[in-house]
Parts: structure tokens; sequence; C-alpha cells
């Protein structure tokens, strides 16, 4: 049959392998595709966070990709322990608005809809519109797009699921309403994780080059101050920066800080080597064009 | 009958009012209880951390307590709105361990246990046991509490909860295994939110108080730096920082800072005044004596 049809053929590129956290139609795998939008991806889910890590680490995928942070819930802080237990270099990112649909079966007609399956964050996120339709039924279940699958498998014309477009689409189901959560505000910032450090070009027209650091001070008397100065003193603008205490550490902590700059550019270099003579721990977690769509 | 019982007359306080979100059992609901340890308590469960807020600025209740960051999932930015839009004072902090157990009735031997009902959160936080216990399945409920709550009300004698050691007490539930939680690194912790400011006494012995505040800044040159010199110069020291875009303002960010000392200080207030002349907004959320015992 190809060979009847060349310009297929043509058109094949080799493809490229992603991990992800979840089930196929899940908001990382609708990051994947927003972020790889002009490659041809072989999406590769996986159970837990830690997989799509080790994944990337034995290069059985060319990518991962992990949410990193939550406008509404904020940092997820098992995916900053895990860029800093492995060596992994954090080469893209992506933000996307996360944005809840009521999905049920192509036969099932709207007004027989009771039972309505999410996880129960994207439930509650969703209170007005259960609020205005008070026929429906919130019942939680494990994930968004699994919730979709689950609706696809069963034979019950009761029941909806709360998931993305790309669920509907992947499960075959039709949306009822779509934007139904009550906050719009609602952004994921995902990351790209690749195998080795990977040079970034520098600042080319609108785009701002970004690198992210994780740093743990000495215990000096005013230590972040001194080592904000280091950025200052430099000119380097700071995109992010989040204290997060350390456990059987008093006083403490973890910062987790964005900087604009390439950490290919000797001056961010330099800077993150005089943050060395102050803090105990510096990792760079890597360097990429910085997503500013959302924020 | 109290006539008879003089003692117990005599032992009575007035007992105060405390709304925290969620049922009877909730780890928000254990956080109250150990802060207010030594009083006599009417707690209030509410819907939505909305509805705790609103009770204390209406005075139906004469304190709210609420969670605010946690060790693995991050700050509770949805709180920090709420801390945002509303007059109200944190007068207390209190950090709690969250800790989790597998509930069934009495009557249920641990044998014929199947299904397991909890948050997804807390599911998987438990994801070891279920791993060495491979008869049991989990199965997603809306929280924790409610699930015990759940397995009490039901005649199904192969069921149980996952929940806290308050939670098993209240439904009169056994606790068939504790501490099933794979980090025990799990601490919230939660403030506690009063109508009206409260002095704060200070520093006395090893007792060290917190003032926290919110604040964005002007968009000026190294403007957090010269947040943080301000604090530097008065040697006064942060214990957290956070920064959150705010959207829809590209490189605007809303900051999360704690510092130490009691805003009741002049050199603390002198420290708010001087960061008000670069910044849009600041705002004192409160002072009180900081919780160190987890950190």
């Amino acid at each position: 049959l190809s060979r009847n049809k060349p310009e297929t053929r043509k058109r094949a590129k080799k493809s490229i392998k992603v991990a992800f956290q979840g089930v196929i139609g899940a908001y990382s795998e609708q990051a994947a595709l927003n972020f790889f939008k002009n490659e041809t991806l072989e999406l590769n889910p996986r159970k837990e966070f830690e997989d799509v890590f080790s994944a990337v680490k034995r290069k059985s995928v060319d990518y991962g990709i992990v949410p990193l942070e939550n406008s509404l819930t904020g940092s997820i802080h098992q995916n900053y322990d895990l860029l800093l237990k492995n060596n992994i270099w954090v080469s893209g990112e992506i933000k996307l608005r996360i944005s809840h649909n009521l999905l049920c079966k192509k036969s099932t007609k709207k007004q027989d809809i009771r039972n309505v399956y999410s996880h129960p964050q994207a439930l509650m996120q969703c209170q007005g519109y259960f609020k205005s339709n008070n026929s429906l039924i919130n019942t939680p279940y494990y994930d968004t797009a699994g919730s979709a699958a689950f609706v696809a498998e069963s034979d019950d014309k009761t029941i909806a699921a709360i998931a993305s477009k790309n669920a509907a689409k992947e499960y075959g189901l039709k949306i009822v309403a779509s934007k139904i959560e009550d906050n719009e505000m609602n952004f994921t910032r995902f990351i790209v994780l690749e195998n080795k450090p990977k040079p970034v070009s520098k600042t080319s027209g609108k785009t701002i080059v970004k690198t992210s650091i994780l740093f743990s001070l000495k215990n000096i008397p005013g230590a972040l101050y001194k080592a904000l100065s280091i950025f200052a003193i430099r000119d380097i603008d700071l995109f992010k920066i989040e204290s997060r205490p350390i456990p059987g550490s008093p006083w403490k902590y973890l910062f987790y800080l964005d900087f604009a700059g390439s950490f290919d550019d000797s001056h961010c270099q330099k800077a993150v080597e005089h943050l060395k003579e102050i803090s105990e721990l510096v990792k760079v977690l890597g360097s990429f064009p910085a997503d500013l769509s959302k924020s």
C-alpha cells in the first residue's frame, strides 16, 4: 500500500519517544503534543514520575515531560526532588492551560447523565458547574484521563467524565460542555527532560533563555541576600525564587531559582561559580527557551 | 446530674469555636486540637476554605485553621489568595506530621479486608503498603476522614479506610496498621486565623516570633535584591521566600515572605514601611510564635 503513496513516505520523519506520567489523554500528554508540535511522536505513558526520570536516564526514550508547578496548587516538590537526585538535563518548558470538559459516549444523551467521574481535584475545580447542573452527581476517580477511558469502556449510558479535549479524542467521547472549571487562571508549567546537557542558542529576537538551578546556602548571616547580590551585580534578572525548608535542619533551606540567561554564557557560569563560594550545594538543572506565553 | 459533679463544673472553661475545612476527623481538625491543646473546643467543620475565612470574618467563630503548605506538595496558593482578599489576621502556626493509618470496623478481621477507601493523594502516599499487601484494592474517595465515616456507616465487613488516628477515634474504628505512608517527611503547616490583629509578646526564651507578609514589587531593575536588602541591613532573618507569577502580568510576581520578628517591634514596622517605597502592594498577614518543631 505504501508503494502507492510516495508522498506519505516522503513526509514520514523518524519519530521521537517521549515518556510522561499518567495514561493516554492525560494533561501531560497534551503538554508533550504542544511542545513537540512539529514532530512525529511515540508517546510512552508511565505509572510514576520516577519512571519518567529513569526512562530518560536509561535512554529508553528521547525525552521525558513532567509538571513542575501549577498556578493554583504550587510547586511539585516531588519532581524537584527527582531533579536533585538524578543527573538529568532540563532542555525545555511549556505552560498548559488546564481546561476541563464534560465528556460522555456518543450514544449518551446529555439529559441522561447522572454520575460524573474524575479526579477529586478536577471535580473540586468544577464546583460551579455542579451547582448550576444539580442533577449531576460527582464521583471521585484516580485521574482525569483514566475516568474518560472508564466511561468509554462502560455500557452505562448515564455516566460521564471530566477530562481534557485530548482525552475525548483519544477515547472517542463527545464533549457535552467545555471550559467548565471555576477559575480560568489554571496553568501548569511542564519541563522537558533529556539525558545530556544540550547547548542553547543565545537570545534571538523575542526568545528569552532561562536557567534553572537548585542551591542550599552555608549558615552565614544574610546568606540569601548575598546569594541574590551575585545575580544583581551582574544584571541577571530572576524569574522564580522559592525556599523550601530542609526537614531535620532548622534554618536550612533548599532554593529553587530561575534566572535569565544561558549556562553557555560565561557571565552566567561565573555567577554560578560565585554562588558556590557561599553554598553547600549548587546544581544547574538546565538552560532552555522560556515559555512566557501564559504569564 | 451536673449538681452532683461540682469538680466538672469547676474545670469547665468557656469553650472556643474553631472553624476548619473538611469533616470531623480531618487532619485540619487534628491541627486545631494540637494547637489549642489546653482549651475546651467547639469544632466547626466547613465545606470550603472560603467558608472558614468568612466564618472568622463574620465572628461566628473565634478562630479558623487552614493548611498553608505541605512538605511534599508545596504552598497552597488558594489560601494565600484568601489571605490577600480578606482582612484577617494570622495569629499562630502549627506543623502537623501527616501519618496514615489503615482503619476498619471493630468486627472486621484484618485478613478479610479487600477494598481500601481514601483520598487518591493518601492512597498514592501508601503505595509501598499496597505492594506488600497485594490482596488489598485501593479505591478513591473524597477525603481521608470521609472515607473513615463511610466505612463506619457501611455493613460491608471487607472494607477499610486510610485516615488519621483521630478519624479512627471519631468513627469508632480500629487501627489495623499505622504509619503506612512511604515517606515520613510529610508535614503540613497550618495557620490560625483571627478577626483582628493581636499583639504578640516579644521573643521570650526559646520562642521566635515570625511575621508573614505578601508583596509585589514595582517593575524596577534588581527589585527583589533591593527588597531583601531592606531586611538584610536591619539584620532581620528570613524564614521563607516564594515568588508566584501574577497571571496576565509577565515579569510580575507576588512574593510570600516570612521573617523573624514581631510587627509590634518598630524595626520590623520600619522595614515594612521601607518595603512599601519600592512595592506596588504590601500586606502584613500577621505575627505569631514560630513552630520550629518539625523543621
